[in-house]
């Protein structure tokens, strides 16, 4: 899902969004509920109709930018009250007030409210944490109003085994649609990543899918599905693009200002079929970057989604033929 | 034509350009003899192929921006020596080495090198430099040696009656396929652009198109086609777009960040055929702009750049019909 944080996919407009394949994105509750907030969205008719995207939309809780975001944060049992990044106003939220937000902006799959730990926090703050994103997720189910959404729950418990079993199995009895794997891209060392989803994964229903927050690396794609994961989310492929870097199946991720690029007379992949590869070649995209022309960032925006859309095609089609394992080496090492 | 200053129109890809019926774009000497350089883009096949636009463009001599942009001029009869506003490396720039870096270019129409005066600067100076121009002219055709380049001569001699005949005569009497009007947005008061072309328009050629440089308010537009003027150039479009700016029939300009856009649930114009238009409502492009979301300065540039080549398509319309008058009126109040 490539994220639309604010209503829109950085530099992209829905047509070509849909041209390169997007079946879904995300956007932040958080960062509408600020603006132009939820009241203003239902009556617009939601999300979908007001950024022109008649596709799937998924929505997190808000609890992730709570906890990245803002400041002066309390965290009590009931809620979360915080002070806007953007102008320091003071703002509540509580699992029941996210879920009105979630209706509000009407997303066809919204999240539980949930606390994010920082990734390296000690067993008592993962444990304390765990349990209450356990039980905001039951106030999360049953504050929900509209019969037309999926509510998704999401698992924590830090870098514990013992913790991440008890929250897998917990959230697998809510009986969601969907199950979210959380805290897994907020700070804590690489290893522990699998390992969560080593011990999380084999405990989750079979039926549903099981969508792993925040990640997007290439690598740790093909590594999250190699466990059993289907959804993914990431700003990786924008943000990308905003620094001038992008991916190639060959090397992996570049940087266009790089002075090889300088007099670059090919695109940036000869066999690639977005609309930046079939058209430029790098010593146009550089140029563009180094002119700070906003064309550059969208044609790179564009490649990188499409890098990575391709890849979750390209997986879909593997596993189809039995042959994943031929996917999985040829990203394994692309960051 | 749209302004393609650095070899591509901001924030818009040759596509969009083509569904705005965008026929021609313009691209600038100066900025491209910078970056990437005459050398390199004659290296690589020409500006059309590199920026993947295969419809005309026309390139400046350089000139204007070396008066508007450079620092420590240094002006001869021989040309101008200046120094880069990017690096303050040092370039010299004459008629020759204008028509050499504009074939390297490969637009398919070019321009004499000028001195563009600024716009209130006395007789004597504006004499002196109409003079100078008019030699780099003859320079200019001499110099010039591919021939699938249509070279076009500019008439100066600032806000002087008498200096404006003489350079509309000495400019047409050179015999090329198109004549330009240059030093009418540089400065001087609005009423001098009306009675410049009031002065040089009837004694141009008939059956040469006529270029109004750097002019592009819709009131300007109207006000020198009925003086007989054919083409035009500005960044206004994508320029008032950048800063949340653009055009309705009905109130002229106007500016999105304004309350009243607030909670907009129709478009900027309900009756206009941009994409823009058709797939979002005001309060969307308010809110987008004020998260500075590059998507709203790309969605008021379509909008703006549309509003433009159609207000040309309705007068090429009502020239063939005999009503020009109408659009005259209609546009004559929009700056």
């Amino acid at each position: 899902m490539p994220c639309g944080t604010k209503g829109a996919v950085k530099t992209l407009t829905p047509d070509e969004l849909k041209t390169l394949n997007c079946e879904i994105l995300l956007s932040n509750t958080y960062h509408l509920m600020l603006r132009p907030g939820g009241d203003f969205l239902k009556s617009v008719g939601g999300l979908h109709k007001w950024m022109a995207w008649d596709r799937p939309i998924l929505t997190d809780s808000g609890g992730f930018q709570v906890f990245s975001l803002a400041t002066l944060r309390k965290i009590t049992d009931e809620g979360v009250t915080f002070q806007s990044h953007i102008d320091g106003s003071t703002h509540h939220l509580t699992p029941e007030k996210s879920i009105e937000l979630q209706e509000q902006i009407g997303a066809d799959i919204i999240m539980a409210f949930d606390e994010c730990p920082p990734g390296g926090c000690d067993y008592d703050y993962a444990e304390k944490s765990m349990k209450r994103t356990h039980d905001w997720a039951k106030r999360s189910l049953k504050a929900k109003k509209r019969t037309d959404q999926a509510l998704f729950g999401i698992i924590q418990g830090g870098i514990y085994k013992d913790l991440r079993t008890e929250s897998a199995k917990f959230i697998s009895d809510l009986n969601l649609p969907g199950i979210a794997i959380g805290g897994v891209a907020v700070g804590e060392p690489k290893p522990y990543m699998q390992e969560v989803l080593e011990t999380t994964c084999p405990l989750l229903p079979k039926d549903r899918p099981r969508y792993l927050m925040g990640i997007g690396e290439p690598s740790d794609i093909v590594m999250a599905v190699s466990q059993g994961i289907d959804m993914f989310d990431c700003v990786l492929p924008t943000r990308l693009a905003r620094h001038g870097s992008f991916w190639t199946h060959e090397t992996g991720r570049e940087t266009i200002t790089a002075s090889k690029y300088t007099s670059g007379t090919k695109p940036i992949e000869e066999n690639c079929n977005c609309y930046t590869c079939k058209n430029f070649v790098t010593s146009y995209l550089r140029h563009l970057i180094i002119e700070k022309e906003i064309l550059g960032h969208r044609l790179l925006t564009i490649h990188n989604l499409h890098f990575l859309l391709n890849l979750m095609g390209e997986i879909k089609e593997a596993i189809g033929k039995n042959e994943f394992q031929k996917v999985f080496k040829k990203y394994a090492l692309i960051q």
